[in-house]
């Protein structure tokens, strides 16, 4: 099979953040990588402690495991015979996570910058199968990429894979739409995908990725518009350009080099692929691979120094003006016109050397060829995928998550067992006002309540007893001051 | 294997909207099942309509079929050898759906209230992994349920599903977070589920479901709080209680009758599993079975009049003051409180026979037993599961489905191709004032600006021209008025 000359930076990302290993090499003309500036000391995620249902029902001790170690112990517990109660694994399935309700949240806020930014530049939501046919991804990545898919055969003999990563789907749905959606096209997702991968300590099987897409726009402003919205995104969370930095680069550079020393251009997918293999391979292994496609060693130095070049002036200085600067020249001028030149920076090693112990936050590029891999027109593209991995380690290193906590503006609460209903029907009429309520459903003593109340953060603490019902008031007590006072039920605001 | 005695409405939803056919019989205390009132014609989804990827890309026609029909004739078109730019298949896999832009805003308006909602009434967010073990089901569902399962095993030879409904994962989270989270919690989520059927017109093997479910609460306050916060979902999107109804009812009413008959209470499970088969196996047939069950033909013929009672009231005069009465009395009365009552109705029958040609909207009861049967603590649980598709499918009928629109504040152009980075600088400007901007990223004509302004809804054009520039200004057209002004730029509001 001819290798794909296709152009994405998805998988660029996913290779960095090893999130997916490429088989063949992908070509993007643009390439966008993100990096923490910092080499911060991330720490891998605690590997998620199994318990093999060997604890039984009439164990009932409380473990208090949330999902991370200190239950070892429990691991030698013998429960000799199957008994239907015994209990279940406790644990959410290897590599995946459960969202309790402080995890929710924190993914909430993270998903809203994501969904909000994509607003402010005019982007529309889109969402496709998390299920989609392999087919779909062995046609962009070729067979090697099956190895890191988490597919398999349905009932229905089909091949199928959970997707890993949204690009594919994107470009099946513009070729489906066809010519009744007027170009560009910008669209966005946050949603779940997937890999499969050999047990390792601390690697999961699903991320959560923020993808914006602009179908439609061969010029670099698209890229332009996709940088600065992520760097709309880093300012509101409060990450500044000395803690993260993009890297851009343009495989264009790698061409015109080639193309400078008259290698047909036929040769330059194997080159690239060959190149990939840099910091994988020993450096001499590689040198005698590109000699082998008929470059000479001169040629072979003269790419491995363009490889290390760090910025367009000395580009320049080394290739004189061509047109594979151009582009790159402008990017980064209209990414400066918006004042965030802070945050940019070229490198041309970008898509083919490790990034040290640094991961890579967030990845993209233009992909032209993709739609027309698939069979649809020949249509330009580019987008970025943004995991919620690393930006949430990052954050968390920084200090920059915010406590976010339940919060509910009343408690109502009866005071007699036979005014549950009347109790009920003053949470109704607030809710109807718009006004959230934890209702407590059972007679509770009034320390319970109280302390029920500073749980769910409640504002105001609502008292239904027979003497004011009677009257028909409840009362009403202010939590952060004390303040209570009797109200009339219709006067309840 | 002994039958499950274990409550949960969810699979009576499942099995009412033939989401999911249960193997082994639930036994729900109470039993809520929320079906529309009226017979209204909704009509089957429409087969998608699939291209084997029998279109190459020299083929390339646009082919406008936004996925369903009139694309037929394209089947005929042979592609004699495989080439690389073979279409793909452009359809999202066999029942499952795609989310372009109008449908995402349709389904996020969707959410929106369903998630508002649960915040009223205090409810905490949650979510599971959408990959699950089998063996949670299985547990939960006997054997027998693995058919209805979308299931597989991984490469790791990990018997895994898609998860049909949440529950399960709800239950399993709450026994490993054990004592470390105070009772009662009250959760929600809206996530999808999956189920696999051999393929049949227009079912889809993918829904997303709405679940509000509170944990450790074993009085009918509970359920009176899942069924107020349905009702105000529905008031909320202008349904009233003229296009639907609850109907409510208790498995205890019915193991009351057997206990008045002296029927052992080992008895009770074997004659539920029976009972569920009315309106599947002729009735005679049915009797033959029940008599089987040490069952005089008095007690079998008692038992079907009770199935057969519609109202409290006639329930009270057949069996007297029984205990089973007391809570959906009080159930009743709570939701009654809340001025609610013309939305609900007792129906014994409910979780036994099939709604005629109606479709459930949701269904939800108490499932105290579940958590025990995983082998966790015996707490008091109840919940519901609302799916997305009956209802979109109810308010499209009722013409209450919204408009909805894409929406951006500003679209920005340059009128000049040297000018592109500076209209990008004006969108920078504008949107870190907030404010949402569809930036044009090419050289277009005014014409095309006017008609892309028009598709995205802007209220303003910003058009950056080369005179004005010069003066620090923009150009600001407010589109419904036609008044245009000239700005200067740092006073762009």
């Amino acid at each position: 099979m001819a290798p794909l000359l296709k152009p994405s930076f998805h998988i660029f990302h996913h290779h960095h953040t090893r999130w997916l290993v490429t088989g063949l090499l992908p070509l993007p003309q643009t390439l966008i990588l993100l990096l923490p500036r910092l080499n911060h000391s991330v720490s891998s995620p605690i590997p998620t402690f199994r318990l093999h249902s060997t604890v039984s029902a009439a164990q009932t001790q409380h473990l208090d495991n949330a999902g991370t170690g200190s239950v070892s112990s429990l691991s030698s517990v013998q429960q000799p015979e199957y008994s239907y109660q015994q209990r279940i694994d406790v644990n959410p399935p290897k590599g995946t996570r459960d969202f309790p309700p402080e995890d929710m949240r924190l993914r909430n806020w993270l998903f809203n910058h994501f969904k909000e930014v994509s607003n402010l530049y005019g982007f529309e939501e889109v969402d496709f199968p998390i299920l989609e046919s392999e087919a779909l991804y062995i046609r962009k990545g070729g067979e090697e990429i099956r190895d890191q898919l988490y597919c398999f055969e349905d009932r229905g003999k089909r091949r199928v894979a959970l997707r890993p990563e949204l690009t594919p789907s994107l470009a099946r749905l513009v070729i489906q739409k066809g010519k009744s959606v007027p170009l560009p096209l910008k669209w966005f997702a946050v949603q779940q995908c997937w890999r499969y991968e050999r047990p390792t300590k601390g690697r999961r099987r699903e991320h959560y990725q923020w993808n914006m897409d602009i179908i439609g726009v061969p010029d670099v402003t698209a890229e332009a518009e996709l940088i600065t919205s992520i760097i709309t995104f880093f300012k509101r969370v409060g990450i500044t350009a000395s803690d993260v930095g993009f890297k851009i680069s343009s495989r264009k550079v790698l061409q015109e080099v080639l193309r400078r020393y008259s290698v047909p251009d036929h040769l330059f997918s194997r080159v690239c692929i060959i190149i990939d293999k840099l910091e994988k391979i020993p450096i001499d292994e590689m040198k005698k691979e590109l000699r082998s496609c008929e470059l000479s060693e001169e040629i072979v130095e003269e790419l491995l120094q363009i490889l290390s070049v760090k910025s367009l002036a000395k580009l320049e200085e080394k290739l004189g003006t061509v047109g594979a600067l151009d582009d790159l020249k402008r990017l980064f001028s209209h990414v400066e016109n918006c004042g965030y030149s802070e945050w940019i920076q070229f490198d041309a090693s970008i898509g083919f050397v490790r990034e040290g112990r640094m991961r890579a936050i967030c990845g993209g590029g233009r992909y032209d060829q993709l739609l027309s891999t698939f069979g649809g027109d020949d249509i330009p593209a580019c987008g970025f995928g943004f995991g919620d991995a690393v930006i949430m380690d990052l954050l968390k290193e920084k200090g920059l998550l915010p406590e976010l906590s339940l919060n509910v503006k009343n408690i109502v609460c009866s005071l007699d067992a036979d005014l549950q209903g009347e109790a009920g029907a003053i949470a109704s009429i607030l809710r109807e006002k718009g006004q959230s309520v934890d209702l407590v459903l059972e007679n509770k003593p009034l320390k319970w309540v109280f302390k029920r109340a500073d749980r769910v953060n409640a504002e105001r603490l609502i008292l239904v007893g027979r003497a004011e019902w009677q009257k028909g008031m409840v009362a009403v007590k202010y939590l952060s001051s004390g303040i209570q006072n009797e109200v009339k039920v219709d006067e309840l605001e």
